[in-house]
């Protein structure tokens, strides 16, 4: 028998034990493939003691990294425990050791991807990402490898599970939000503080690294514009299905002449596009490239077997790279620095509704002022009455954010304008 | 400046072009990813003489093959003439010579695939073929390597984008067959022969190709069952639309006990299925493996710059294992040997539209066939009249097609039975 590959774990949760259980069912093929068995060997948890869900051997529980950053049998270190510290330093540590790693932290990959990828390079050995965006859903090489020679020109993502659970719910139910992310906290599908999903944070994280990706740059997470779906209502989404539109909590960035954008914010989608088709706690990530033109990534993307499933695929390439002595194969892609957009010069189409005094001239007055801040308008609806006043529903042509926010202000301080309910952009070419 | 490697392109047809175009348009931006610079050295042509849509230097083009075997300054083949002869003899030549293949070739792949694969290996080098399979999706390299820590369940796919826009056209316009395939030659989606596509005999080469991939054996061609769309009317995508299904025409490739199905053929799927929003000469790939749970890979299936993006991915990855002296990093994983389920051992669900006639206890009649061979209706609709005939569309729960035909058989001797009009296989779980 040839010697195995050995690999540490580093956390036994939810997708520990998912990549665990995986290595243990696939152990042959895992083998036949490559010709050597893969071998885990040491699994780092706090509490050694503590009554685990994945049945793994006591002996390779061990509460002390520094065991395993100093065995030498021990040749790809997964990283699975999340947040930044001390999952940081243990990746630092065993790159430094010469050990590849696996890791589906999308917090650290977004804050310090290119610290860790460098650091990879100069001890010539592979940092692999996979499951960090999208769980189970093959991206980052598809983007990274397969389509290597297109110039991305957009990459529009639905990267939060929670958020389209959510909204699907919202759009199938016409439930107002709170309602909904109170069964889906029952449900087990949003977290207790769910601050991270429903705001966008989580999402953003995931577009900094697609976006890294997709355009050869260092897109920063600070950089990214977000914005979440607490303010989304159960009327706004009825809108959008009258005007031919699907709202979702979308991740967005697109290279125009050599600047780079990156948002995360709901949006407006044609209810025929290829996301607006992907509901609950899927994720999908579509791009457009200037060869391949329009394609899409479709999936899971969490759970302990979905994202395992990107571990251990990630597990088996370093192990190959490993025994043909080629580690190091793929590292950063980032060969390019473009500069990242300020968002008030993206353009977009946008959503409105307002609140408005019920009387004559009221529409003229407010599309007067768009109309100084150069935003044209294409659809209105004025249909609800609320006592004295009127709800006016309004998209707008494509238009410079900065200009529609000028125009909001002003419409905000008019006497007419009672309130402006909410504004949604709207993601249409 | 850094040497280039060098590049030969076989073939300088639609998918020629495209590659050759992407290849120069990214120039810059290949050789930063890879720090060397990728250069054509030679372009295989039947006559140097002929005039081109695609300018390529005359100096290039060459009608000698031997002079492109010869050159050690080339160190990637590129075959993108399609067909069997002469491409199986070149490609033979150029992996013997040391040469790394990259290829589009179906035909070629589906039916000599293993040869090729196994001598890539043994000259120790790479054999790519991602474009053979879904233009410029990305399918192969996802299935061979990120989920490769997955047991393949199944594999549905739409993988003729000719057969699906005439499809599509049927079902948003309620036309017929020949009405449609008459539309989609004049706009240039089908060829003036349509044979290969409407008979599914294209998609039985592509499906060949994933199920070796995705269930790690070799499928041969002729063991992959095909039933083309030339039967598929009007009114059966309306009653498919009726009961909730959409008609597609499906590569399916299944593993159960040991045993791999693969057939093609019209299907209906759920409205609801990922695969059924798939529309125009879109392709998808929908897998289900026993980690990732549901995923679907989504693009265009054909033209020259989506398949020239999949080619191109593959010349700069066989290019990265040139430079780092890596070639031959991933080849053949089909590493076990699994036998083909003859076809009439599947189990599925059909739907009947029968033409009987018009008189009491025929549905009694029918039922009771059907019952003999252990077929179970789960709905029944009837409500046309053709003069003293009447339509009779049943949907079956799942039964083994070869029991179904033995009560095809039956039915069709029968006086009350004046016509089979159609039997369509119904895809659900």
């Amino acid at each position: 028998m040839k010697k195995p590959i050995g690999v540490a774990l580093l956390g036994l949760g939810t997708v520990g034990g998912g990549t665990y259980r995986i290595l243990e069912n696939r152990k042959k093929e895992i083998e036949q493939r490559l010709g050597v068995p893969v071998e885990v060997k040491k699994v780092l948890v706090r509490d050694v003691n503590k009554a685990r869900t994945t049945a793994v051997p006591q002996a390779l529980l061990t509460d002390k990294p520094a065991g395993i950053m100093e065995d030498q049998e021990i040749a790809i270190v997964v990283e699975l425990m999340g947040g930044i510290e001390p999952a940081f330093t243990y990746i630092k540590e065993a790159l430094k050791a010469g050990k590849s790693v696996v890791t589906a932290n999308k917090d650290l990959m977004a804050l310090h991807g290119g610290e860790l990828l460098a650091l990879a390079e100069s001890n010539g050995v592979d940092l692999e990402f996979e499951a960090s965006v999208a769980g189970g859903i093959p991206i980052i090489r598809p983007l990274k490898v397969c389509l290597a020679g297109n110039r991305m020109e957009e990459l529009k993502g639905i990267i939060n599970g929670t958020t389209n659970f959510i909204l699907t719910k919202m759009t199938q139910e016409g439930s107002d939000f709170a309602e909904v992310l109170k069964e889906a906290q029952d449900l087990g599908y949003a977290e207790a503080d769910p601050t991270s999903d429903v705001e966008g944070l989580d999402a953003a994280r995931k577009l900094a690294i697609l976006a890294s990706i997709a355009f050869n740059t260092r897109v920063a997470l600070d950089k990214v514009y977000v914005e979440g779906i607490t303010k989304i209502s159960a009327r706004d989404i009825e809108y959008a299905r009258e005007m031919g539109y699907t709202i979702k909590l979308l991740g967005i960035a697109k290279e125009q002449e050599g600047q780079v954008e990156a948002r995360v914010h709901p949006a407006m989608i044609p209810s025929y596009h290829p996301l607006a088709a992907v509901n609950d706690a899927f994720n999908a990530i579509f791009v457009r490239g200037d060869a391949v033109g329009d394609a899409m990534f479709y999936g899971r993307g969490a759970g302990d077997l979905p994202t395992g499933s990107a571990v251990v695929g990630d597990i088996i390439d370093a192990a190959r790279n490993y025994t043909r002595q080629n580690q190091g194969r793929i590292s950063c892609t980032c060969y390019d620095e473009k500069p990242v957009k300020s968002f008030g010069k993206i353009v977009c189409r946008y959503y409105l509704r307002l609140r408005v005094s019920d009387k004559p001239g009221v529409l003229a007055a407010i599309a007067g002022v768009l109309g100084d801040h150069e935003v044209s308008i294409q659809t209105v609806i004025q249909k609800e009455h609320v006592g004295k006043d009127a709800e006016i529903v309004l998209v707008t042509h494509k238009v410079k954010e900065e200009n529609l926010q000028k125009a909001l202000q002003i419409l905000e301080a008019m006497d007419i304008v009672e309130k402006i309910n909410n504004v949604i952009r709207v993601e249409q070419d």
